[in-house]
């Protein structure tokens, strides 16, 4: 069963104003939606990031994949190594760690790799997720996302998730999103206001729902020793603390330090980043995510790596559509060490998508793996042909949340150790 | 596609004296034939060790796995885990390194895999390489696998390998193997003979096949400061050197002061032995073997830790039938970082097997991927009958090298850091 063609389609949705250590999200969230068809008319999807030059890469190692098998996962690895070459990404907005030639690989060929795998699961009448080693749940656990916004992008109207800039707005919004998914787990993205209103922030959510394992993720924007203070601070009501301070010696400065485990999607980010964190001890829960790890095998070796060196497991979200959901869920549903609840943008996509409804959905905060064979998800075409439209009329080619955000404050600087 | 029945053989097939660092090898060697058949009639095979306490073990856990998927991988490892409970065999020969639980659950749990895989390829057209990302070479380098040894048994004739007490003996017995198999590398078996004449063999193989990586495997006979001499002597000649001494601790001392790398099979066995074993830097080569590292899905995962920390990866092998052959050749095709040819005891099978014959050759030292689906290895149920009442009626029941040759040599003492 071979390649015959591959399709790659940028798409764009909205996306709200949700402030981060570098700026704030623009109005449009990029994605590239990727199909394989094989020899015998069977069609698998991936998604991965909308950025140009990721999607000219992307594009450019499309072409270099005819008539490869799909079960031919070291050969199409090497196929896209080395139509990357030396290749090194970085990027634009600073929040998913360094680059590397590595990682830049693993990116691009995330996509293909899930797409042949819904390819093999449709062909074989199984889901991606018994492709995996089969479900060890059969639903999985998310965290409500929460981020402070503003109540809508400055040249346009409200959105309907208003305003939050402070612990109510915060503890708000995280009711709406329980209310409407069930989460039993909230994660606040920080790095925006100074560390001690983001974490009366944290108190406020601690106090408006006692019990529920609470998160805070400020992107490095603290020095290790405010990282040090918080987390004493928060040692009571955080299950972990995420990316506090920059790179894995200040990471390791910390962990020592507090006494919670803290999680990473900043400081290993590749292969490469594993040896040293691990022996400095730099982290405790390492934040999968298969758009940068390689695809959805890859990162379930990764994830065997980690139970092996004795790191939790949770899984990490940037702006994503439903084929990225459908992926995420097969994988953490199949690995037995995933020991936290999973991140996601999916509320901030407000209903927007590229799959067609009813394959996914939340209940009690989880998404029941999909029942379909392979990743259980089918392309919607008229939606994807909108989104594609969105993507040609839009002006984003390329995320960068400072830009945005200096368009309204010239003087803004992204944070990094800055408090 | 579920499993229905799964039936649990015992074989026994002639050995020759083999001699090595904690005795000599009986006349008969065991293994374990397992079949597991589905509920659609598709049977799969898997081989294990013959020990009567792990045969209790896989025939304890064969009992727990009717009713499941054969692609539920993760829920079957939990129905072996659970059925081994807290048990931790330790082999009675002591040269595959300390027992521990998960290298108990792992090696029951291994013959259950393979067979689980063979008929999965089988139900899907797919060689098992394919199933473990595509072979990235079309056959598998083995080396020649060399054995002090003497002409027979005692109370047997000459077997055919003849006599190997001395380095004319060993380089004799290369040249055999390669003229029968092609071999482009070799190993001699150790821990025999004080180091420096073992020494002198290895020289003399050096001499003798110039250009042919060569390697030796005291057995962790050797001290560390005796490891140091040797394989310092040896720094020009040896493509690593395997388990010199024992432990994590007198192998990283000895790590530290030789050229090349060290490879092992005794100090790092299961999961728990790696971070130590990494933080130390006490090995480079990790010779792994799917028997004991959880089947073939769960190696591919250790190879790729490997890749992770830089380690080079070999294959080790015991005494073994085409099965095994067979599943060691599917996932050394499909590891792209395997760095060196695998061990293999095939020659000393003397064409002694349970699989058909023609589906597994040499060439070139190699081993071609076989072409049917699944393993692509069929049983002769006739041969496994003779060798089934061959167990049956040889009294082995448990590898003691030590024993047998205390039945000749009342005052052996098995070797471990004895030079």
């Amino acid at each position: 069963m071979r390649i015959r063609e591959v399709h790659v389609t940028p798409v764009a949705f909205r996306d709200p104003p949700l402030l981060n250590a570098t700026g704030v999200h623009e109005p449009w969230a990029l994605r590239t939606v990727v199909e394989v068809v094989t020899d015998e008319g069977l069609t698998g999807l991936g998604e991965t990031y909308g950025d140009l030059s990721h999607l000219d890469r992307v594009r450019a190692a499309a072409r270099e994949l005819t008539g490869v098998s799909v079960h031919a996962h070291h050969a199409l690895y090497a196929r896209v190594a080395a139509s990357v070459g030396a290749d090194v990404v970085t990027d634009q907005h600073g929040l998913t760690g360094a680059g590397s030639n590595q990682k830049t690989v693993d990116a691009v060929f995330s996509p293909f790799e899930v797409a042949c795998l819904d390819i093999r699961g449709k062909a074989a009448g199984l889901r991606v997720a018994d492709l995996l080693g089969g479900p060890v749940r059969d639903a999985v656990p998310y965290s409500a996302y929460l981020f402070y916004k503003w109540a809508g992008h400055p040249d346009a109207k409200e959105d309907r998730f208003g305003a939050a800039l402070d612990p109510d707005g915060i503890v708000a919004q995280a009711r709406l999103f329980i209310e409407e998914y069930g989460f039993a787990s909230i994660k606040l993205k920080g790095g925006v206001f100074a560390p001690d209103e983001e974490a009366e922030a944290v108190r406020a959510l601690h106090d408006a729902f006692p019990g529920l394992p609470l998160r805070i993720d400020p992107n490095a924007a603290w020095t290790p020793a405010t990282s040090i203070r918080i987390g004493n601070a928060l040692g009571d009501v955080l299950e972990y603390l995420e990316d506090p301070a920059p790179g894995i010696g200040g990471m390791a400065e910390v962990a020592a330090r507090v006494p919670m485990r803290l999680a990473t999607n900043m400081c290993v980010v590749t292969h490469d980043h594993l040896p040293p964190a691990i022996a400095q001890r730099a982290i405790g829960v390492l934040l999968l995510d298969h758009h940068y790890w390689g695809g959805l095998l890859r990162s379930a070796q990764v994830a065997a790596l980690c139970g092996t060196f004795g790191l939790e497991l949770s899984m990490h979200s940037n702006s994503h559509l439903g084929i990225s959901l459908a992926a995420m869920t097969h994988l953490a549903a199949a690995t037995p060490n995933l020991n936290h609840a999973c991140d996601t943008h999916t509320p901030w996509q407000d209903g927007q998508d590229v799959v067609a409804p009813g394959a996914l959905r939340f209940t009690g905060g989880a998404v029941p793996v999909p029942e379909g064979p392979g990743l259980g998800v089918e392309l919607d075409r008229d939606a994807l042909a909108v989104m594609h439209e969105q993507y040609r009329t839009c002006t984003v080619r390329r995320r960068d949340d400072t830009a945005y955000m200096r368009s309204f404050d010239p003087d803004f600087q992204a944070k990094r150790a800055h408090w």
